[in-house]
């Protein structure tokens, strides 16, 4: 259980790019890395690509004008002249300027946290991996709900063999908010997404589905695609070549088969994220929409709801634990627990602890190089005529 | 509103062909039909394989004992001698006597229900079509959970643009009973199933998902498929080549895709069937684990719903209507629904009302041409590699 | 499990007073009885206050011209004299017409079905208790929904201790439908239910939660209320002084403590029934709204779902099974429990076989007399001020 | 829409008196304040009894070494003595210090946030409350799930009459943690929760009810209890005269009733808070369980499911909103809520800003007076035999 007591030293001076006062997205980053004031300091901060309102912004949080910066490069040249200088940065800003900013961040000796998907394709992602092991930095990726600790349950359950072997697996990550393209117009947020200069190959399959994917490997760590088939759709046509709407069948190497459903078309859904792992005696079943309940469905048995925080859980899932049982938890602690683990993983690379990052479970480089993996696989489907490809992994790659 | 009045001038002599005591669908068909006593009457029977113990069934459930047949063949030339003989047959066999039991029973001047999936191949219903329409018969098929009305209800609204443009149809039927291959050895209606002889090409393709298909049509008379992709698996291996689990992905010839999700692996899971249907601008969803609420989720608004018998639901749902809201409706009442039109239509059909035949919506043999057609074109991705295949319709087929 | 196969001789000739074209119960009762055509035949009825409506009706659901009377009186002269004439008569009238209906049937002789509230004073009870006694005839209570076998299974449950000492009892019966007084002034059937010449001395206290009561009481057989305190409202205030919502406190004599709701002002409501029965070591609720399911939630363990029909549940409760798990039963699945069960208890009486009788869960008039002796208890403890008053027992009623 | 930019001028310095390791509150209480780093700087703190691991803990959470004190009347002084002291003080010990430790605060010229119940009597309250006035404090009372934004929602709904006139009022605050004694022996928080001396004069009425009771006049701040009838048991014996289930009665002044349950014996039960506020036209329906969802329930047309943070809601609860819809706010959102409105409260005290502080709603030391009368009614009922008494208010109190 969590009660905001230090996990490392001290708090790590850290500081954003993008998330500034338009931004939702910001807010969560800050949501996260500040819940306990133990993990990260926001010290400075180039938030807006408007820098007067950027420092406005800045300011309003509470950091000092002067780390205020009016762009990323400005601040890494000035912080590192400092001897309280950041130490690690987050970026919140569109996927097309990933690349350059981590590279630069690292470049400029700082840890990563970055936002998905990573970046455009999976030899970026393999570059700047290099990049990161020759500087000895974390880049972690804020895949922010899957903090959320019934996934670590799932994960147990299945380790254990409470479900029996996989036999199936259904992924959901839909919303209904674009049905029209009233946001594509007004909404700068919407627009750069559906822009492939910006958003890349994909929009809900890089936007919405990498979050879906990277929760199934962090449930399932032993199930590896063996191929898979995309199909995908521009309802709102001006979106093209970018969709809106994607199914995919997977297969999977130990005979598994899978389904996924991205979409942010599917008029009036309120429920993000549905994961349904059928095993040959029980399934699982999760829903963001009610993050503290796990389904747990034994064939030939009365169905079972587990609450989040009771003690029957396994120890993985309650150590993440922060509010005690009734007390819902919702994103804001997801993304608490996400932070959490980059600070640790942060502190132990700094002190050259192996052994602990290697236990550490948490959406590092690898989670973000698998994420730009399954869309690049996906979108190869689906520019084939949405036929079945054998799914290229990164061999080297040990996932979670 | 239905109260048990009559809807035809006297109630149908009706038989029936297997459905004795060992029969779980067998209760449904007498439950259907037998709801008010207005619509058909029990006299003659060949329940049972065993002579014996159809006879002592037959006696058990009110007929006579000289009208227990031992088998079909001698029921239809016995009753064709008698003055008060049956006018009508249904059909619960296993799927492989569907075809002979069906022309058998039209050539002796019998209207027929019966059973889906109603034949093997689409040639033999045609067949069979071009048969009835000569003996001036109906062939109903008994997709039974589709005389719930709060699918008239989704047709209500899609068809007065509720949803706006249908973009996305997600269709499930599964459940978990055959999870394990304990019921293939010792229950001889899930032996027959998983038998090709008998059961056809396909298990839960055929078992399951063309109740799930009709409804889809009911739903959405005027959508039609121009291509579609199987991918199907036997989980449990002794099955094969019949599936356990079977994903299916559809276009529409609107430019609409679709799902479908059948199974009887799918572990724990208790709700059969889940329809949801995304258009433009809201969505509807029903599961026939709550089958008298219907999800209305219009994007940007609260979600809505809507409840069986309520007086804002359309007239053509109401109209099936029994037992007022609050008091739950099941699968007895839909199957009364069912049978009610079938007595509806074979009266019809009697009386030469051609008119009152093409108002009337209930799974009739075209209902049942394309269930089967569904199998074939299902059946013929899958086995070539689960790739895309054109869908293939009986062009003069004027569905619902 | 049930299929429709007798569980009596043969069926026994029946005949409905009330429950014509306009009434809605009406079709609730023949639905029940006329199930599986094994148990009861409908063969004569006094359908209807206006004889030339209640003759077209009767007519029109199968029952011959001139066994359709045109008053219960006539009836049962006219029966009398034939040799196939009625043996049991279900009275679906007003409150106030049952006492002398029902005095009237035994006296020529019948078994009676009535519906609840069965008189307007327990002394009415007593006295026709006596009267059946004498004529060797059976009195039924139509508590319809106390037919559903999730009930049964609660009751298994209680009785094997699953849920330790009971301590609290939540019982609610309410719905939204006369939260205006629309239906007081055009609805026939809701105009009587607010008077109290014809509805007696309450209006939901008599008409909802009777049925919630004996609900309780089937479920927890041992448990006594001791005293208890009744605080009752007329929102339309031209329904003064009977009730349109009443809240009841109880206090059982194991010293547990419980609450009841009833309300036709509950605007919105549609879950009707809400039972919930907490015990020392864990909680039984089921709402009949989703009534074949049953919430089963130990203290301290993931709370679990149990299904209609799975094989897990206590034989007393899948003996009353027809359709199978997956496949919802509603209403008048409930409402053919309780008529399967009349007609066994009159069979058994008819036979002298008391032993039969005793074991028999039903709705009898020990179960009328007990929902009189609670509107009475409710109505003394409102009329006393909403004060706490001692509940009054018919020391020799044997319930259940 | 809240994103952590400040709402005051500068963060206030904030001390905690209790709350240390061993607490599940106090954390609640630091993620409430230091949610945004912008209201609220934990500068010092006295979190134990235990000097030596209140000191350890506070490190460990940030706090200086030398201002980590033994206990609070130290602190107090020695804060004093500081141009940096600090200006704001949470209490969260067990009840029975809280008078004193109050009274304390506020000689020492210091806000305070306090846990509920506030004191033991109306007249402590009253007491301190003139104190707070002539100190020119602020005293907020930690009820800590009433900063959930979709109760403003359903007070800005009744106010604009969207469900017509309050009939009935249904209130619930249970939970099954306590249904065996197990707690009561090792849990030094539970421990004095049951002890009279330390609790005060109820256990779950006041634990977990103040909470209800307040929200519901939260929600509804026109209705007035007019008279109450109140009846407590204590399942387990060793608690008594404690109660740990209590049923509530309540007439309000403008003829509407209501119910409330608390309880810590409702074994099993996982959904905390369940409020239904029912009126002439609609009802509005929520539970802690799923705190984003409201349900609203108009007699006479679907049921609508209102969504958190959704655009048609009210502006006075999306004015609390951080996360934006589909994405979970739970328990800690709520906390920062409550505690920002108490910071944005005590600036404006501060100032001397008395029209923000009318405007302002959040739950000041009325509140805490009027849940401290709501025990001493309930109380008072439940000694003189569950009778019915006046309510009592404090004639001077302005709510909301």
């Amino acid at each position: 259980m969590l009660n905001g007591e230090k996990k490392i030293a001290r708090p790590l001076r850290w500081a954003m790019i993008g998330g500034g006062r338009l931004s939702q997205v910001g807010y969560k980053h800050r949501t996260g890395a500040l819940r306990d004031n133990t993990a990260f300091q926001l010290v400075a901060g180039a938030f807006d690509i408007d820098p007067e309102r950027g420092r406005d912004f800045g300011v309003n949080i509470g950091v000092k004008e002067d780390r205020c910066y009016s762009d990323y490069k400005t601040m890494f040249t000035e912080e590192k002249k400092r001897e309280d200088g950041i130490e690690v940065v987050s970026i919140a800003t569109p996927n097309g300027t990933h690349y350059e900013i981590c590279k630069a961040a690292l470049e400029a000796d700082l840890h990563v946290i970055c936002e998905k998907p990573l970046f455009f394709t999976s030899d970026e992602v393999l570059e700047i991996k290099k990049l990161a092991e020759e500087k000895g930095k974390i880049v972690g990726v804020t895949y922010g709900f899957s903090g959320n600790q019934m996934l670590l349950q799932m994960r147990a359950m299945i380790e254990k063999g409470d479900i029996g072997e996989i036999r199936m697996v259904e992924l959901q990550y839909t919303h209904g908010f674009n049905a029209t393209d009233e946001a594509d117009k007004y909404s700068a947020a919407q627009k750069w997404r559906v822009d492939p200069k910006i958003a890349g190959s994909s929009f809900v399959l890089g936007d919405l589905s990498t979050h879906t994917y990277y929760m199934s490997q962090l449930i399932m760590p032993n199930m590896k695609i063996s191929k898979l088939l995309c199909d995908r759709q521009s309802f709102i046509e001006s979106r093209a070549p970018l969709e809106d709407n994607a199914y995919v069948l997977m297969h999977y190497e130990n005979g598994a088969v899978g389904r996924l459903w991205t979409s942010s078309v599917n008029a009036g859904c309120m429920d993000g994220h549905r994961i349904r792992i059928v095993g040959s005696k029980a399934s699982l079943e999760w829903w963001d929409s009610k993050p503290g309940e796990l389904s747990y469905e034994i064939q030939g048995q009365p169905a079972q709801t587990l609450i989040r925080a009771m003690p029957y859980l396994d120890e993985s899932c309650n150590a993440d634990e922060r509010l005690g049982a009734l007390h819902v938890e919702g994103l804001s602690d997801s993304w608490a627990n996400i932070y959490l683990k980059f600070a640790i993983a942060i502190d132990a690379k700094n002190r050259g602890d192996q052994e602990a990052l290697d236990y550490l479970v948490y959406p590092d480089i690898n989670a973000g190089l698998e994420g730009v993996r399954w869309i690049e696989n996906c979108v190869r489907s689906a520019d084939q005529g949405s036929t079945w490809v054998d799914f290229e992994y990164e061999q080297k790659t040990q996932l979670v």
